[in-house]
């Protein structure tokens, strides 16, 4: 999508070790009329599937997720991460590792929020090494429902997460690709 | 705001020690519609003030306050809590204690995001002790910005945080204000 394109080469900033900040637009200080733009785009693109609910992950997710809900006309659930998941009987929970802050953490979902007749869109800021997807598809799949798909703002093609997830059949639409991005500054994006 | 009250009525759980579950609708499942209305309330309560930033900490107030962001088309920014706050020459903190959870974490925001001529209105899910309300406060006189009101979706109004907030001049918006809860779930809302 080429507004966020562009808005990733003006206000996103790279730093080492594959690093791009995009908070001053999207995770921590949001650009709420861009966000309404990817919302709209995420509702286009599945706009002729069967959407219940969208699920996401706090906090990164939540601005868009919001977003794209009202597009949707569903209620959103957002994962709450905790440092170790107790309360089992009540949650659903799997484990993320994060490339970003190199630890591992538990999500949860409380049993009462997905069930087995709902079709749900994930939503999230990132996807990179693909771990935090895993664990929302996890989630869903231990409520036995349905993964329609997942919206995602800003995929890092030159890691693999978003490469086997679709090869294992999650249909995954990313609104930017990075191709690649320099330790000086330079990002190319998949065309 | 008798749609909020009504689905408070109809869908919170109120368990011992005046704790109110709001998660089916406000804080982990979240009913899109409903904040979508509590957003227009908040818009029509405050639009007669300048207003350039919208300012809320995660996760509990980013939904309502992407929502309040959009009402107002300007940028909304989420305070992020952590363990201990370091990096002093690029981020305003402040210490924050919470009621529900009985522990103290600090709230960092960006230097970046918040400068000395926005017109800050501070939204969150809940005032209670009014101590991460405070927190936001805090951070925006750090900023030497302007403080133009918070707006709050559920005020526990038998806890002092609003009293003396407003005592001290802060334009507080309640949606709902709860002037009791009973340990066997009876609720009663100040008029």
């Amino acid at each position: 999508m080429k507004l966020l394109e562009q808005k990733i080469l003006s206000c996103g900033k790279v730093y080492p070790g594959n690093i791009l900040k995009v908070d001053s637009f999207i995770n921590h200080q949001i650009d709420i009329g861009l966000l309404a733009e990817l919302s709209k785009e995420v509702y286009s693109l599945f706009q002729n599937n069967k959407i219940t609910k969208i699920l996401t992950i706090e906090s990164g997710g939540i601005a868009l997720a919001s977003l794209v809900a009202q597009q949707f006309a569903v209620p959103l659930v957002y994962a709450k991460k905790v440092r170790a998941a107790n309360m089992v009987d009540t949650l659903y929970s799997a484990s993320v590792t994060s490339y970003t802050h190199n630890k591992t953490y538990e999500i949860v979902v409380s049993k009462e929020f997905v069930s087995e007749d709902d079709c749900v869109l994930l939503v999230d800021d990132f996807l990179a090494n693909g771990c935090a997807l895993r664990g929302l598809v996890n989630i869903v799949n231990q409520a036995n429902a349905t993964v329609v798909g997942a919206a995602i703002a800003i995929e890092k093609g030159f890691q693999d997460g978003g490469a086997k997830l679709r090869a294992e059949g999650l249909h995954i639409e990313s609104l930017a690709i990075l191709e690649s991005m320099t330790d000086d500054g330079k990002i190319i994006f998949r065309s």
